[in-house]
């Protein structure tokens, strides 16, 4: 069976699966105040440019994303997001449980649109029953987004001026970061990126790690965070556990190298679809590629590739996803045109 | 230095390494939908007696604790647990950001008394305003305590039946429970737990788990409990790194394998104790030990010896506490006996 | 000054304040348990038909809405409401500080539609990562709306089938309910809403009292419904306050009186503006009239008549609400003739 | 029937009934944005000598405390309260629903001790692991206490400086408030308290109001508290209900009056039980009156006159709790005497 269903279905990296082992005998204090979460938030600090950035180390996307949020947020205050994005779909309501609303605005391709975003913002303050209504008190985005796309630095410059303009916080969903960092399409890099969010997470779990996110607030963090983190069930004993992988995330730049190896993969699997005839739903530059297909050859293709379902559009066809990870290989690009050509 | 500050100082036992890296190439599906969790859960229900159980990994005490008994209770409900309980000192208030009050009432070194409780219980139904009170739905109750003491099969089966009278759900945090199935002064085993509680977590983090608490519902979990856990930022997406170490804990015996070893270093560590004329504040008969020490001698001993402070009982005086792990080997109890000589 | 601006400007209708003035002085016990608040709920369970129903009366209609969804809703669950619902809009995000997401739906002239619920619905249960999404637990709707439609007995007989089918409780904002129940397009009544909804609230405070709002479940409250309307600072200990006024709202069939009272004035209120050739921007059938004026007309009426800014459909127009209530009398409308005359 | 039970037995004082009467017709803006409120507001300003206080008004004491709590506490803190504070006790949990621990301190008589708090503050301090524990926001007192005992001026100024010392909000919750302002025992006037505390309410419901209380922020509010309002469902459409309430307590010093009234009645009440023997559970100085009794007398006792059981601290003997309000009468007071000597 090829496995291009996500990019979370193989182990470690190796090199991280190394840290892991190498470090497992040495004793260290617990809860993440230990040598090797110290080292990798120092590096992870030097890769964004940002001496003075705050960085805590949690186990998941939906766990960072709402943890933060919480602390980030005001009571009365909610989230702007795209309909697509992350937090407001598949999330099981993560945002909502802690207590604020998901503002909904529609999105083009996964990403939410200045013009869009501002002109609701002025229909806000302009409405004269806004307090009786949810304010705007930060803006998720997720580089890349769930459909691939990516911010280009242009739009994170405008939409971080507009965030600064109406006192949001400008928040960052980096679950596949690393492929938005290395896509032949991106222009902003980390520290970019760190200058312009409040706050944002370097993905681990989607780029090499077994587990992990790295939540960065270049600024500082809200107040007594680390607290916020325990009461939210989100710090493990053994924080070693992420201070080893991202330790090793970090050093030799493996970040970008998974990263860069992920999307020359990509480039492959891209090629081989476009030339077997396949539509692309969405022109996704990073690892994620959304291909439309009719049912019946996907109902063949399924049973040798494993893909992920991401929509039915009509009767007869569905879109599928095909993502590539860190275990990806060429060989593996190889026996999929050969199965492509047999379809 | 030698170690004995606590039972998480250390990574994963062998056995759950080799388990990890022997399947860190495996293509697997996500959120604990893998064969490896599958096996796990299986023979944890095995384990338990209790083929009809449910069995959910989670990342640490503090999330399954939390996330458990906010599905477990209805919104106008609390829990009961002894004023030392985990939940109502050290969890940054996880319980009460999750909209529940816990409840508490004095213990006995770490235990809830059912005396005690059924008292409680008696005055809270005989008095008239309790419907503007918050109702008992839990009894928290660790097992070992914080103070490292164990309930009694006997005892069990008292909270256990004033739970069924009361319509409230027994429930057990086992961050350490292998420590109370093997010490000397257990006669609770996992079938009795499994027959008595409504719920309750079998620890990996301190019993040899890198990460990871097995969350057991013998008697069925909530209704859609996995979305709970999704919501609650508790769902990892490479749900195999809880699957493979709790195979494995669960593979030949290693639970209770390392849980003997680290009694057998524990028990070591008393004779030694014993010897040197230290002063025990509890009579623990598990992992954890309290020991009452002179603050001058402590701080020689804290050279060369990482240990926990737990109390300031007077001006002159403290309670430390030494802990065994996995880790633990006859060699550092020779080691301490030796730095203790010349204190 | 004309005031059209809404109904809830003007005190209690002189019977509702005549039964507080009377019962002042009684001496009667405190939290709702005295005999008026029995009284009324005795008349409220028999004007729907409905001798099991169990009624509270709350304050107003954000507290009752979200007081009542988090009763009804599970952690795991969110409510369906339409994009214009007013939980979703004008209660500051109430729900969701309650833990629980308003999935929004398009709705049409502020109603939700049947073929598009179940399509959501169908969507929903057909989509593979439903558990990592939000659960509909229940499904709001107002009566009449935020625009002043109402639901035909059809429409609710179809609603009230699809919750049943998927397990979800049909919940209904009555705010202002009475001018629903009189609606010349009504053909829904008190006891088809009591058969058909598992709870709803009849409104006081737009209907002729000073606060307070009858909420009904006519199948049985949610267990210690009591003690969750005290956890949420909803119980007044002068309970009586409800009481006296929803016992005068149900003697004589005052609510409906008062109710009735506004449609005519209603009915009068479209006869002049239609004959003043105003155009409407909603067929509304109850006491709520949406009307599109030129702003610089509007600017002139605003210096008599208080009116409702409702939207700026273009730079040039306006859409203004006018609101009758108990207080609205003929000469009333006449005076707005008179000026319209001259506007 | 005597009624002695509680002190929110009776409707309105008829001041502030006539209030409700007189302005019933006029046509008033909603939401508390009304001259009614903004009068009121002025007036509570003045008499507490703070011209830049705000203020709001809610519905009860419990939905005070709970809302002004989660607007004055951050995600991680929790408030400190003696142990028999209202909010610990029988607001079925309202704090915690909202998020937030109540952590509770031994009080004496109902009052927490400056001594006690500080001691504990530095025990929290001192304490290593206190990023895993519930950090101190607030503290709570209650004003009279939930005993009718008062915090004098000292005692005032010396909580107000440790909260200033630890950056807590010293918080009033003063349902009785106007006893404690009048009582022989008392020196501390509402300018002191409001110099003093960083929010407190000064109750209507049981000082003369048939519902209401007036929170004040000496320093100002919470960032849009408005909205935090309207989102815990506390903001009633027709404000001007508790706007014309509180100008009528307002003026003519009638809140004053009242409660002077009421302290007479209890002056005649004390000595009326001393001089039938009655021996006093606690020396009350406010308008709550704890006595001793005999279960067989209490039971003859109640066959006429109305108490609240309050504890039962031996099997034969009662304690009761005897309550003026502003309806009680010379002629109460004489005829409760002529009861007793036939007791």
């Amino acid at each position: 069976m090829l496995y291009f269903a996500n990019d979370y279905s193989t182990g470690a990296h190796p090199e991280v699966l190394k840290a892991l082992l190498e470090t497992n005998g040495d004793k260290l204090p617990g809860y993440g105040e230990d040598r090797l979460c110290g080292i990798a938030k120092e590096k992870i600090r030097r890769a964004c440019g940002c001496p003075e950035a705050e960085v805590f180390f949690l186990m998941g996307g939906t766990q960072t994303n709402s943890v933060a949020l919480s602390a980030l947020l005001k009571g009365y205050e909610g989230v702007i997001a795209a309909e697509t994005g992350h937090i407001g779909v598949h999330e099981a309501g993560a945002v909502e449980s802690g207590g604020h609303k998901v503002i909904t605005l529609p999105g083009r391709e996964g990403k939410l649109d200045c013009a869009v975003l501002r002109e609701w913002l002025e229909g806000f303050y302009g409405d004269e029953s806004r307090d009786h209504m949810v304010f705007p008190g930060a803006v998720y985005i997720s580089q890349p987004t769930e459909y691939g796309t990516i911010y280009s630095l242009g739009e994170l410059e405008s939409l971080s001026a507009i965030c600064r303009e109406y006192s949001m916080t400008l928040y960052m969903d980096g679950a596949r970061l690393g492929y938005a960092l290395v896509s032949p399409a991106a222009d902003a890099g980390l520290e970019d990126i760190a200058r312009l969010c409040g706050a944002f997470y370097i993905g681990g779990t989607k780029v090499g790690a077994l587990c992990g996110e790295a939540l960065v607030f270049p600024k500082g963090a809200p107040e007594h965070f680390f607290t916020t983190v325990k009461q939210k069930g989100a710090l493990p004993a053994k924080g070693r556990l992420f201070g080893a992988q991202f330790d090793a995330l970090f050093t030799d730049g493996l970040y970008l190298r998974i990263s860069r190896h992920v999307m020359d993969m990509t480039e492959r699997l891209k090629r081989v679809l476009t030339a077997r005839g396949f539509s692309f739903y969405i022109d996704s530059p990073t690892n994620q590629q959304f291909i439309l297909i009719e049912n019946d050859r996907l109902e063949r293709l399924t049973k040798s590739v494993a893909l992920t379902l991401w929509e039915k559009p009509d009767a007869d066809h569905s879109v599928v996803r095909f993502a590539a990870d860190w275990s990806t290989m060429p060989e593996d690009i190889e026996a999929l045109d050969a199965i492509l050509a047999e379809l």
